[in-house]
């Protein structure tokens, strides 16, 4: 057997009883495969607590010592599972982002991974040692410590996995894999045995927790195989792999829901070249992430433009909109935050017609509105009102027959 | 002015109140002296809650792990403490043993420092930079991470001004100097102004706790100024430095008392050559540090040794000496826990004869019996009973007039 790399999240490692919980695990897997890289995430609550100790110093502490700070939450967690894993007779080894010289840029609190030297690894694996290594850490080239942002472990973990050119990237975390929908709301929800990258990415940024956008794409770029699973229970979770080979024939893979987005309306705008570019300028200048867009046809002289943003970002985004609409000569911005997209994922649609009309017709039969339409290659999300979520996302779910095993 | 060091200890650094009030007394001195060094101990309680983690994964954990693990207290106090200094407008820059390359050998958890390299905290002290170095901590040729044992900070300030040929290494603890005794015993007691290597050696051994031996020795091999002060309070400590030029003429310079030690006498040992060796030998391979040793003169064909250890090893030791008795054919062994050693400190004893005579007409003058003596070219310690510990530490002090400045 090749190598197999291991993602332990904080939650996993959240106490000294679930860090022995975690070595057993282990010890039970280094019998099966040779040779086994464990990345590790802080204890939970860790890193809160030293990002709030930091806070206490200074009010906007300096970035490259919040990362001197933060990075040890991860040397802590590394440091006490090797000892675990030492005590049960198993030789391991931790080892820190300085001593393997995982390189990122110098971009502190979000850096991103340059280059990883596997020769300290490969070093200790050849001396049939388990390598733990602490995850969201990096170094730059003068020796300073960074870290890699939300979602970090993760990123290490398909980094690491990449270099190493490992069988599977195994990330265990506090759910048994990846959904076909919520399964809070949908309770027939089925776990997939295995998604494309692509999907997993779009399902992702609609608000799937499992995995953070940046890991997918990363294991995508290196053709890492991501093995999503539980730490609590001991069975199969979700493949993350290419898109293909041995994936199941589904049109859709996933239904999802998001409820944080506000919808803002520009009402008759002047029907002129360059009305829109101005506003989203405008927006993207305030540093503020518009998703949908939809413009109205002309009806006289003007046209109105809706879009929606994070609720978190509404009070800016009125103002910035208000401020534009004034140079405009445009009409009047409302908003409503009284909305939420409901979205269906899948690769089936790029080979399959009808699949819009299918989710439009749904819909339609439980008269649930639609407010907005966006689409793309592989994902149709839909603005309704908030009060028909849930069941727009449970009606969908019946009707691409998700509850059945495809 | 050149460099000076400044090592504050984890009391010093225990809130982030505290490590604000340091930050403002760096700044403060930073208007006097160009280029400063601070050497940061973890905050207070820190170590011992990441060694208790430890020790709940395991009874004897790795001691690799456990420097990995210790070693992140000192990384988030130094990360802590310049961001404050950032923050109020000072431009400063922490760095672990890593990135400067505090290179010692590979006894985990009580590392002895070979080598640094200055290269870093020279680029960053030209930058105009505070550098703020994480105590305690080295690193081995292989990059794993060490400890330098108990009293490490200090031995890593001081080791870090020998190699930077710094003016002086100024220790700030939570006392505000070194005293010719100590002020709870004796309310005369004076602080001393000035002290030298060897005599601190002295107290250090003999029990006064303000520096580790260790650091005391390493100041004295690389000629290292240490300055001992209180971070609480601004006023002039003691220096600690070669014996000559500046220092107070004092026959004597302290008085120490030790009551942690049990006296054991093995009677009737043959007269025959090899039996004390025997015995020591013993003691010295069960790991008993054995600290004073009398022998009497011979009655007939044997005679007595008594010895002093620590009270901690006392029930080893007799379990060790009985069994060496058997095979030496001696008599019984007794042992006396109710002892206290009494001594006098000072480097003018060199050159001063009449001083243990002044000793112990002292001490007999007020019917305090000596049960033990032992010398050294600047200490005398003497045996008494526990009871009387206090008053001959006091009749001493005045004997010896060390409330008058000499």
């Amino acid at each position: 057997m090749g190598i197999v790399v291991k993602k332990y999240g904080g939650t996993s490692v959240g106490s000294v009883e679930r860090i022995k919980n975690v070595a057993r695990q282990i010890i039970k897997a280094k019998e099966k495969d040779t040779e086994i890289v464990v990345i590790v995430s802080a204890m939970s609550g860790e890193t809160d607590r030293l990002i709030t100790l930091g806070h206490e110093i200074c009010r906007t502490p300096d970035e490259r010592e919040m990362d001197m700070l933060v990075s040890t939450g991860e040397q802590v967690s590394s440091a006490l599972l090797s000892m675990a894993l030492i005590d049960m007779g198993c030789p391991t080894i931790s080892l820190n982002a300085p001593q393997i010289e995982i390189l990122t840029d110098k971009s502190h609190t979000k850096a991103k991974i340059c280059k990883i030297n596997t020769d300290r690894i490969i070093k200790e694996l050849n001396r049939e040692k388990v390598v733990i290594i602490a995850g969201f850490q990096g170094i730059t080239e003068e020796e300073d410590i960074t870290t890699l942002g939300r979602g970090g472990s993760d990123t290490t973990a398909v980094a690491i996995a990449g270099a190493l050119q490992a069988d599977v990237c195994e990330i265990f975390t506090d759910v048994d894999g990846v959904y076909t929908s919520d399964p809070r709301i949908v309770p027939e929800a089925r776990k997939l045995d295995i998604i494309s990258y692509e999907e997993m990415l779009e399902m992702a940024s609609l608000g799937a927790k499992v995995l953070h956008s940046r890991s997918v794409e990363l294991a995508k770029k290196f053709g890492v195989k991501i093995h999503v699973l539980s730490s609590f229970v001991d069975a199969h979770g979700t493949i993350v792999t290419e898109e293909g080979a041995g994936m199941e024939e589904l049109l859709v893979s996933g239904i999802t829901a998001n409820a944080k987005e506000a919808k803002i309306t520009v009402m008759d705008i002047p029907d002129k070249p360059g009305m829109a570019g101005r506003l989203f300028s405008a927006l993207a200048d305030a540093n503020i992430n518009v998703d949908m867009i939809v413009q109205s046809e002309t009806r006289g002289k003007t046209n109105d433009i809706s879009f929606t943003v994070d609720k978190t970002d509404l009070q800016k985004t009125i103002a910035v909109t208000k401020e534009s609409v004034e140079k405009m000569g445009a009409g009047s911005v409302v908003y409503d935050q009284d909305i939420a997209k409901v979205s269906i994922v899948g690769v089936g649609m790029k080979s399959h017609s009808g699949v819009a009309s299918l989710m439009f017709k749904a819909l339609a039969e439980h008269d649930i509105n639609i407010e907005m339409i966006s689409t793309s290659e592989i994902k149709i999300s839909c603005i309704i009102r908030i009060s028909a979520m849930k069941e727009a996302v449970r009606v969908l779910h019946k009707s691409f027959e998700l509850d059945k095993k495809g």
